[in-house]
């Protein structure tokens, strides 16, 4: 006989369903075992059949019950453990860690504060949003929206002088997410060159899916271009606007050096990661190297990270025609990672203007602590040279009085400042003493740049 | 001499520079040729002469010239072909297809018209973007937000009997994504079983990442685990709640079997895609495969594409503690697909009730239409038996009076009626002739059911 309770706010029906379950699981009832009819089960619980029957269905779509045609109910083998109970003293899976706090982050990434352009966002979110358009919810291109891809194209086309079909675009969540497509678009085995020191995200996104790195080593121009060529690697990532960490920019000669080499063997391609190039102090932007790609060598990525906010997840990739094919080609595209709404938004964000004026807004914002930074780093000329300016938001420092980076990220440290060492940014771990670090300057207010950088000037002047 | 034209809208030293870069790519001016100080330039032209050195340093920076300390500027050595030219004359990189216009479309993906929630959604968008705070734009966790985590923890707790620790979860902007994401974390080399027919996409994304793909038989109550155990497999890829495109709900006991299979054997997993289990007509819904985990086997994946819709591109994975381990040793994980907007919105979806609310609307809408299909097919009794009801959006038909699936879909592309042929979701083309369409009830509005259905009794008939 099943306890019922006529009150309770547990329907009747659940509790027959509960009871007979807990029967099952706990092998009182065992398989095989014939239940009461649900006439015969509504007729001693004196309750309606109908209330039986929805509890048999539970139990049956569960399987826990099945049903033979013609006789009835049977209890199933149910093998093994399935209680869904609560795990108890788990380890916690992440450690917090205690990092330490500091008065001063010269943060490499991260915008400058009250750099998001919030009420532009927010109209065009809004105006987004209130077109009540089913399309907007209906799964979109892979590729992304073809106005969002348009509007990228004629920006390229205007600020970095690469003229592109926007379908040769893809829209992606960050340039973690499109390095993993482009490794299915190129396929595996390939061997990649980085300079080094360099962008150890991309480094370990491209490591992590399988790729060779062969670290390159570079000059003041850039990577070197012979080393290159006997690395033998297939696929050269660089950052020709603005080179992370070391800040040079790559000159037209270098350049056309890195091209030549691309064309030179079929199958050869170059990544130019465009991060930072909106900001450039100094003369006019210089053109991509994709803008010089005759023939089709090049796969361009640039970001909203940095221009936006890092939160946004908005990147692009321009691909070679015979890459887009090749894509294309393998058949079931991986889905968009971008939201249509974000990519509505940012869409009218570039078409009507915002875009550029934000822009305006930061390259001057960038620029005055920029050329804050440069005025105190001259101050320290007995210290230190600094080089990477007129471009990005950070600079490197090397010390010419027998600092180590290690001596200057700690003496920092204490002083309660973040600094970072040149070396972090290395594939392989140098052996010798760096004397170099690097400054970001993006998310600082001017006047606790002036305060950090005092001190810095203090304590690392011995 | 530079022809200037004084009262040009391009600034003077843009005139310069634009001259002698010309000069420069045409060879008029040649490698290690020396240009005229900018003393002597300023003069001869009449401008002063920080005009002439604003030229100059654009040009250096570009690379055309090079500056050699106390002598002067020279031409740079600058290869091959480098100019921005616009490309002429090229094919369109993507055809546009002509797609048959159908009067109906019983797809399988989308969601009902009206069905996103678009006045909560704007209200929340309105309340995150206003909370002005700088946080929202600084880059985030790589796994998602705390807050999201926490709410999705939550709901998977009391929705779907998944006990885990947020800390277990990763947001990511699609399944897609996310598979690509695991087979980072699970190495190469993996086997993985997939019941047949099955969800091509997943099945494609892990071809395109070069897992072998292995599938395995099906009968009514979901994967064969004999023949899964005899495959090889070290992984499976199932659909408990409701297979798709079969419809099947698995129950208990092949449940069990299955796990059973897991447990058996170290660094054997299951992927329960758990993709549209909010949509249950009739009885609780059944908890979910991995609330009967124990042992750290099965990896969940669920999305609130079906729920929410298709455009949003929030998913999440619930992996085992161990894999999540083994992610974050990795080190330097992948960022955060989503944004930290859609993130917060979506926390204060779920965690103000909105989620449920939208649900208990939506299953409503669903059921509704659910049973419309139902009924119609009842009267199509002489045609077809159908199966997959009481979950999802979606039935499958099966014809008993010697229609093809061919034929079906031929027959209803001539009314202009969209149905899909099972055949398109198997993995291996099958050779016997199938007899089994799939109908999607998710977009279509009720009366456009009952017409589209009545057409398709009357041509489906004989």
């Amino acid at each position: 006989m099943i306890p019922l309770i006529e009150d309770s706010r547990v329907p009747l029906y659940r509790q027959i369903y509960d009871y007979i379950k807990k029967e099952i699981q706990e092998e009182k009832m065992k398989a095989g075992e014939k239940l009461p009819s649900s006439r015969l089960l509504a007729k001693n619980l004196c309750i309606s059949r109908s209330t039986v029957d929805m509890a048999y269905d539970q139990l049956l779509s569960e399987g826990y019950i099945e049903s033979v045609p013609c006789k009835g109910y049977y209890v199933c083998q149910v093998e093994g453990l399935y209680f869904s109970k609560k795990k108890t003293a788990e380890k916690p899976v992440r450690e917090k860690k205690n990092n330490p706090v500091y008065r001063w982050d010269f943060a490499l990434n991260g915008i400058a504060s009250g750099g998001f352009p919030h009420n532009a966002w927010r109209k065009l979110s809004r105006e987004v949003l209130s077109q009540e358009g089913d399309g907007l919810f209906q799964l979109g291109d892979p590729c992304g929206e073809p106005g969002i891809r348009q509007a990228v194209a004629e920006y390229l086309h205007s600020a970095r002088g690469v003229d592109c079909d926007p379908d040769q675009i893809i829209i992606g969540a960050g340039n973690d997410y499109l390095l993993m497509l482009l490794w299915v678009i190129l396929g595996r085995n390939r061997k990649i060159a980085m300079e080094n020191p360099t962008y150890l995200s991309a480094y370990y996104d491209l490591i992590h899916m399988g790729c060779q790195i062969l670290p390159v080593g570079q000059d003041s121009q850039g990577i070197r271009v012979e080393e290159l060529e006997q690395s033998g690697a297939d696929m050269a990532y660089v950052m020709p606007s603005h080179q992370f960490p070391m800040g040079m920019v790559m000159p037209m000669k270098r350049r056309m050096e890195l091209l030549k080499w691309a064309q030179s063997k079929a199958e050869r391609y170059i990544i130019e990661d465009d991060y930072d190039s909106e900001f450039r102090y100094k003369g006019q932007p210089i053109p991509a190297l994709a803008g010089f790609d005759q023939k089709g060598c090049v796969i361009y990525l640039g970001t909203f990270s940095k221009s936006l906010a890092p939160s946004v997840r908005v990147s692009y990739m321009v691909l070679p025609v015979s890459l887009m094919d090749t894509y294309l080609s393998l058949g079931h595209p991986f889905s968009v990672t971008v939201s249509k709404t974000d990519q509505k938004i940012l869409e009218l964000f570039l078409r009507e203007g915002y875009y550029e004026r934000h822009l305006n807004r930061m390259r001057a914002v960038y620029k005055n602590k920029h050329d804050l930074m440069v005025r105190l780093l001259k101050e320290m000329a007995h210290i230190c040279t600094f080089s990477g300016e007129n471009a990005g938001v950070h600079l490197l420092v090397r010390f010419h009085n027998g600092l180590t980076e290690r001596e200057a990220v700690l003496r920092a440290e204490d002083a309660g400042i973040k600094v970072y060492g040149v070396s972090e940014y290395r594939i392989l771990e140098s052996k010798t003493e760096e004397d170099q670090v690097l400054l970001g300057y993006a998310t600082l207010k001017d006047e606790d740049i002036e305060k950090a950088m005092k001190e810095l000037k203090k304590i690392w002047e011995n």
